[in-house]
């Protein structure tokens, strides 16, 4: 690994360790890649700490994009500003971001319109290219290596756009607050859940434990978590759910159960699996007349969202949001903020501390659903 | 025809016409029918006008509830109260009023919350009974007439619970207020749509056209209609819709005309059809980030609605209403108001105008989707 230049002069490319994927579902490996300077308005980071999200895997295991391999994975990530592109006054050399995998421009229709995060300049990377130019900032002996999202953190170093990173306080512990730039924070903003409020959750991962712990501090009084494993339970009570209940031990369907306790259904419901027929379950699990059913998790079979007509007619709303709502630029600060006054915890759904050249082990962990998050820990 | 008892009585049964359909899609049939005095909280109403909904017609087509035969349709009406049973104390002998098919208890879970119209008493009736015992008022020689929506205007005189009832003054013309009891109020309350927002609207019969009419009344400053029948170009004008899309004339899909013509999709679309796959052309026609997609068209063919997860991740809401969401009682008058102040027009909306004997013909009409409403008027 080559050390960074001073920052006085004009950055250099780096060559560092980065876990390439090769193809589709292959183990990810260590090798020398060179990550180029960062461009106009680009900012190049030492990679601190990342975290493995369920995205990742889904798209690591993928064969719909079998040319954007070889491919370097990542996206919830922590780090050291390194070296900053042409334009850059945001960020210089030594601050602290998080890197986000939708941007903020601040300047597009979606960004000024104050009602929407799906910024027209920054938004989903899906070609695994910089926004910018259409290119790559890795290769290997050469050869190009696409990014994920335009942040691929399962490196050493990489290079962001400055529209996708937040700067963060030099004390956040770096290894926690990584989980933020994605998971955690996708749930705060999108349902607006009221005080007193009825809450049912479905699939307690990282997702669905922190709309837990989002609708407990907006108050609401009743928090539904539904879960297949039954360790989610104990689980799920850390994280604010009052009623648990295991599809698997019931001889009735789940909204039916849910609608009896409720006297009617639930006023939100949340679905965090990513199935599609749970995305209706979930709708039929709240009330008529003013139910909200908003779907998080991102689809790992099917991709059509059906339903029954009768449960839209007679009320109910179903919406989607990627990341919560949130602005990373405008909102995530004061999450970093709240997470810093220990206001939200994000330290207990860390179940895995891994090293970087360990990285694999975070991949079948998530595969065999036996963890949370994994943080991996990159060489100091 | 019996006259009325006088209302210082207790009343007796009333012998009128009906027309009665005997079996699905088979030509309704004028028949004597008997009409029972109105139960405790019910009142029978000398049914004025009554227009033909489409809802009415689908029902009548439907094999799925072959017991309900013989059954006497109709949900849209405007009429005199004739008599009043036990305890109602709202209404008296001689007033006019609007039938409305979703009553309104004005003390369970949802009339008392401010956000439902989907009464737990007076809800949607689907058993083709009365609310309040589960029977029927109407039989022709000793045998049980099915109800439609607990309303069944097709008939000289009609018993309804009073919660399913709005007063209205006696100078407004019944033959028209009459559209006001389900086509025309279903719009203006569910989407909230904002001044200077645009409106996409899938199908310009009574209900779209209504849609444009609520949309132009609240400011909207681009109204999209969309229609394959290139007569509504003209009639949408009218009620407010300032650009006309007709997709049979198109060589691309309608959503990415109306994408490329609002730089991105419109703020609120509605599905005014009723076609699972109009609601999904519905919701992709609208903008990521915010856009809103309500579906108000009762379904004429598949039952389920289904989508690509991608157009709610990225930030788009579906919701469905029924009427709405408007509270009958609470919110129906104040349309009156506006419709007596000529500030709506409901009078376009009539294409025909029907005596009872020939009420076939509206049937005919709409299954020909040649009018918008017929109104359907009651010998005096």
């Amino acid at each position: 690994m080559a050390a960074a230049d001073a920052s006085s002069l004009p950055p250099s490319a780096i060559t560092c360790r980065a876990a390439v994927a090769w193809g589709p579902g292959q183990p990810l490996v260590m090798e020398e890649v060179e990550v180029a300077p960062p461009g106009p308005m680009e900012i190049r980071v030492k990679v601190v700490s990342t975290s493995v999200c369920r995205s990742d895997v889904t798209a690591w295991q993928s064969k719909a994009q079998l040319d954007l391999f070889p491919r370097v994975f990542g996206h919830e990530a922590s780090g050291v500003v390194e070296s900053v592109g042409e334009g850059v006054t945001e960020f210089q050399v030594g601050d602290h971001v998080l890197t986000v995998f939708i941007g903020e421009c601040k300047s597009c229709k979606h960004c000024v319109s104050g009602k929407s995060n799906m910024c027209q300049k920054l938004g989903l990377e899906r070609k695994g290219v910089m926004h910018s130019d259409q290119k790559t900032r890795f290769s290997v002996k050469g050869k190009p290596v696409y990014h994920y999202c335009a942040v691929s953190s399962f490196s050493e170093y990489t290079v962001v756009h400055s529209g996708c990173a937040v700067k963060v306080g030099l004390t956040v512990p770096m290894d926690r607050v990584c989980l933020l730039s994605c998971g955690v924070s996708s749930v705060w903003n999108v349902a607006n859940v009221s005080k007193g409020s009825s809450v049912a959750i479905f699939g307690l991962g990282t997702v669905g434990l922190s709309v837990a712990q989002g609708a407990k501090l907006r108050g609401a009084s009743k928090i539904i978590g539904v879960d297949t494993n039954p360790e989610k339970q104990e689980k799920g009570k850390s994280f604010g759910v009052t009623d648990f209940i295991n599809p698997d031990e019931l001889s009735e369907p789940v909204q039916q159960v849910i609608k009896r306790i409720t006297d009617g259904g639930v006023d939100y419901s949340f679905e965090c699996v990513g199935d599609s027929g749970v995305v209706s379950t979930a709708l039929q699990s709240c009330s008529d007349g003013w139910g909200v059913t908003v779907t998080l998790g991102l689809p790992k079979g099917k991709l059509e969202v059906s339903t029954h007509y009768a449960f839209l007619l007679s009320g109910r709303t179903l919406k989607g949001s990627m990341f919560g709502g949130w602005k990373p630029k405008s909102d995530l600060p004061s999450l970093v903020d709240k997470y810093a006054a220990k206001e939200i915890q994000v330290d207990g759904l860390v179940t895995h501390d891994i090293p970087f050249n360990e990285i694999n082990k975070a991949l079948e962990l998530m595969l065999e659903n036996k963890c949370l998050r994994c943080v991996i820990h990159m060489p100091r």
